[in-house]
C-alpha cells in the first residue's frame, strides 16, 4: 500500500481554508481592480536561465528545478566521465543546468520583468497590473515558511511619478482596512536616503554592508548594530559619524529636516528627501482611511534591485507583538535591464497571503459566513419525497442558494449530523405531511429552532443572510 | 543580454485574457457551489511515488519532475560506475526516480484520491469537492495542447447514489447554460453496459481492447471499427455478434429496450440498463435546462478507472464542427483503493477550461463588459487639478467603481490614447474650468459623445452600467 502523504513543507488546503483565503485574495483583487490594476498570470515554469542569478548566490540554491524530459542524460555525456562521485556536491551544482532547463518560479517579480521585456511593445506603458500565484522555494520548511505559497503581487511600471508611491500606500490601506486590520503602521524610506548617509559618512563604496546592519535596528538595537559595524570592519570614526542618524527621534517632519541639513553635501540624499516630501503632500492633502505613515531611515529592505521608494507595512494591535510585516516593496529603476529594457522605472509591492491569513485568524476576523459556501440541506425521506425536494431545491438554486439534498433515506439523525459537521447552517424537512401542508420545516441548525414555513418564505430568509 | 521568452508549450496571459478565463472560472465556481460542492487545493508538488502508475506508462513519461534539491547525485553513488552513459535512455530512466523524489500533479483526480485516503478520519462523507488548479504535462507542445493548463473537477465520493449522477449532469447543464451555450449534448454510457456487449459477445477477457475500438465509431466509422477489431485478433465470429449492438439506432428508449432482451443473461449488463433508466427518470420527472441527453453505447472513456456511468458533453452549433468534448467523466468505484482506502465510489467529472475558452471566443460569448477591469480614467491636468481629481477618484472608488488617474499631465491626447488603448471605457476630464464649475467633462470613449455633468450624475452613470 502506497502511504498517502505530500512532500514536506507543502500543505493541502481542506473546504474551510480554502474558503476563508479565498476571502482574503477576493479583497485584495478586489482593491487592486479599484486602483486600475490588471490581471496578469505567468507559467508556473520559467526558463531556469531566467531565474538563475537574479536572487543572490543563497538563493539561487533554492530554486526548484524540473528535470528535462526523455533522455536528459544525454546531455551530459561529454561531461560524464570527468563526473567525480567522490566529490558529488560539486558536480551536482555544476551538472543541474545541463539536467534542467526549466525551473518552478521562485517570486513573480522576475518573471513581471521577463514579461514586461518580452511584450514591451505591446504593453501600453504605464503598464499596471496585479498577479495573485504561487511560487515555489526549497527552504527548509520551518514553522510559518513553506515551499509552495502564494504572493500577491501589485506594481507600475513605465512611470516615475510619485503618484504612484502614494497610490501604493493608498492599496495597502484600503486592503488592511477592508479585513477590518485598521491598527496598521506603513514605514517609509528611500534608499537614495541610504545613500545620502552612506555618502556623508565616507561608506558609498559599502553601501550594501550598511544597509544590512542598518536594517537590524530594530531587532537587535543600536549596540547590537555598532557591534555588527565593527565586525564588518566598519572603520570606527565612521560608526561614530552614523550615531547622530542612528540616534535621532522625532516627528516625521523632525527627521526630514534633520537630515536636510545633513544632505547640504549629498545631492542623492537631497534628492531622496525631496521624494519624502512630495509622498507626504499627498497623504496630508488626499489622506489615508487608517494607516500611520512613519518615515523610518533604518528601514532598508533586503532586495537589490530597489532605488529610491521603499515601504513596509504591519498590524499594531497583535497579541505577543505578532508576525512582522505583512507586505513591502519599493521602487526599482532597472528591473527589466537584464531582458534588454533598460532604464524603466517602476513601483509596486506584494501581500504575503499566509501572514494575512494567520493574523486574522489570531485577531478573529474572519466573517462567520465563510465557514461554509452551502446554506442549506434538504433532508432525503425517500423514492416519493425525494421527487417533491429535488423540485424545492431547483427553485433555491434557481435564486442563487447554494443548497444540496442528502443522497440516500437514512436516518433523519445520520442526516442532521451531516449538516451539522459540514456545518451547513439550515436544514428543510420535507416529508409526506409538510408535502401535503405546502408548509416546511426549516431549521437554523446552531439556534436548534425550528419553523414550518412555505417555500416562498424559506427563500426570503435565505436571501436576506 | 538575456532573451526573455518562456517555455515551450507553456503561456503568459495578459490582463484581457486574464480577465475572459476569470469570467469562466467565476461561473463554474458559482455553480459548483450552488450545488454544494466545496473547495479543494491541493500542492502542485506530490511525492513522485504517488502519481507513478496510476495513468499508464505512456503518460508515466509525461509527468513533470522535479530534481533534488542540493546534492542530489549523492542519491545514485551506489549506480554510478555501472551507468552506461552509450545506453542513456534506460538509465535517464531507471535513474530519476532517485534523482527526483518530487513531480507535479498531472491531474487533480489523483492528488484528490490520496487526499481523501489521507484525511479520511477527519472527511465527512459524501464528500463534495472542486478543485481549480493547474496540471502539468510534458507532452508535445501543438495547437491548443499545452504542458500547463488549468482542470476543473467536481466529485462527491462516499455515496452509490445515483442522485448524484443526475446532479452531474445539472452542473454540467447549468454551467453550459450560464455560459449561454444552449444548444449542448450529453452522451451518456455505462461500463456495465459495455461489459454486458462484451459478456454478450464473450470477450469479457478482452473488455479494455473491445472498449478502446467502439470508442472510435463516431470518427472511424463502424467499418472501420471492423476493421480494427480484426488487426487486433478479434475472431470474426465475434465481430459478427457485436454487429447488432453497434447498427443498432433509435430513441434513448429503444436501445434500453433492445439490450435489455440481449441481456438477459449478463447480469452486469443489466445492472447498467437500471442505472441508465434510473437516471432518465431522473431527467424525465426533474428536467435539465436545455441538454439532451443521449444514450450512446459507444461512448467509452479512455481512463480505466471508471467503473459504471461515463458521460462526456459538447456543444453543438459550432462552426466546422468544433473541439469535441468540453468535459467529461464518470462513476469510479476504488480510485482510492491505492491509498489503502478501498471500496469507496465516488462521481465526478471535468472541465477543460481552454476548451471552452475556445469556444466562448468562437462563438463570440464574452461578454463585452470584461474587456477591461477599469471603468474611467481621470486626465492629469496638472499639479493643482490633480489635487481634486484624487479627491474625485476617492468617490468614485468610495462606490466601487474601478478608476484609475493618468500620473503626468502630459498633452491630453496622449492621455486619451492611454485610454483607448487600454480599452477604458469612459474619461473625466477637471481642468480648471470644470472644477470651478463643478461639472466635469464625461467621455464615452466607444461613442465619442461627451456630457457635463457632475460628480454624482458621473457616478450614477457608472453603477447602471
Amino acid at each position: 500500500m502506497l502511504k498517502p502523504e505530500i512532500p514536506r513543507g507543502t500543505r493541502d488546503f481542506p473546504p474551510d481554508v480554502v474558503l476563508k483565503r479565498k476571502y482574503i485574495f477576493k479583497i485584495i483583487e478586489e482593491v487592486f481592480q479599484l486602483f486600475g490594476y490588471k490581471p496578469l498570470e505567468t507559467p508556473a515554469m520559467e526558463n531556469l536561465s531566467t531565474l538563475t542569478g537574479k536572487y543572490g548566490e543563497e538563493n539561487d540554491r533554492l530554486i526548484f528545478k524540473i528535470l528535462n524530459s526523455g533522455d536528459y542524460l544525454a546531455g551530459i555525456k561529454e561531461n560524464f566521465a570527468q563526473i567525480d562521485i567522490h566529490n558529488s556536491e560539486y558536480w551536482s551544482a555544476k551538472l543541474s543546468p545541463l539536467l534542467c532547463e526549466k525551473a518552478l518560479r521562485f517570486d513573480l517579480t522576475v518573471p513581471f520583468a521577463r514579461y514586461v521585456a518580452q511584450y514591451k511593445n505591446e504593453i501600453n506603458f504605464p503598464f499596471k497590473r496585479y498577479q495573485i500565484q504561487p511560487v515555489w522555494r526549497a527552504d527548509k520548511p520551518q514553522k510559518s515558511r513553506y515551499r509552495e505559497f502564494y504572493q500577491c503581487d501589485v506594481d507600475v511600471i513605465g512611470s516615475k511619478s510619485l503618484l504612484y508611491e502614494f497610490e501604493m500606500l493608498q492599496i495597502i490601506d484600503e486592503v488592511f482596512n477592508r479585513l477590518k486590520l485598521t491598527d496598521l503602521t506603513i514605514k517609509l524610506n528611500n534608499r537614495k536616503i541610504l545613500m545620502g548617509i552612506a555618502e556623508v559618512v565616507g561608506e558609498l563604496d559599502r553601501f550594501s554592508v550598511l544597509t544590512t546592519v542598518i536594517d537590524k535596528l530594530e531587532k537587535i538595537g543600536i549596540e547590537g548594530v555598532n557591534q555588527e559595524l565593527k565586525e564588518r570592519t566598519i572603520p570606527q570614526s565612521t560608526i561614530e559619524k552614523l550615531q547622530k542618524f542612528l540616534d535621532f527621534s522625532g516627528e516625521n517632519s523632525d527627521k526630514i529636516n534633520f537630515l536636510k541639513q545633513q544632505f547640504v553635501s549629498s545631492a542623492i540624499g537631497l534628492e531622496g528627501i525631496n521624494e519624502i516630501e512630495k509622498i507626504y503632500e499627498y497623504i496630508n492633502t488626499i489622506g489615508l482611511r487608517s494607516a500611520k505613515v512613519e518615515f523610518d531611515i533604518s528601514l532598508a529592505r533586503g532586495l537589490d534591485y530597489y532605488t529610491a521608494t521603499i515601504f513596509e507595512a504591519k498590524v499594531n494591535n497583535l497579541p505577543g507583538g505578532g508576525v512582522g510585516s505583512i507586505c513591502g516593496g519599493g521602487r526599482y529603476d532597472n528591473l527589466t535591464g537584464i531582458f534588454g529594457l533598460p532604464d524603466v522605472s517602476g513601483v509596486g509591492f506584494s501581500f504575503g497571503a499566509d501572514r494575512l491569513y494567520d493574523v486574522l485568524l489570531t485577531l478573529n476576523l474572519f466573517p462567520a459566513s465563510i465557514q461554509t459556501s452551502t446554506k442549506i440541506l434538504l433532508v432525503n425521506f425517500g423514492k416519493e419525497e425525494e421527487k417533491h425536494s429535488l423540485q424545492y431545491i431547483s427553485k433555491l438554486r434557481a435564486q442563487g442558494i447554494n443548497a444540496e439534498i442528502y443522497p440516500e433515506a437514512i436516518k433523519i439523525k445520520k442526516q442532521m449530523e451531516y449538516a451539522n459537521k459540514n456545518k451547513i447552517p439550515y436544514v428543510l424537512l420535507a416529508g409526506s405531511t409538510e408535502i401535503a401542508e405546502g408548509k416546511y420545516t426549516f431549521k437554523n441548525m446552531e439556534t436548534g429552532e425550528q419553523k414550518k414555513l412555505t417555500l416562498e418564505e424559506i427563500i426570503e430568509t435565505l436571501c436576506r443572510k
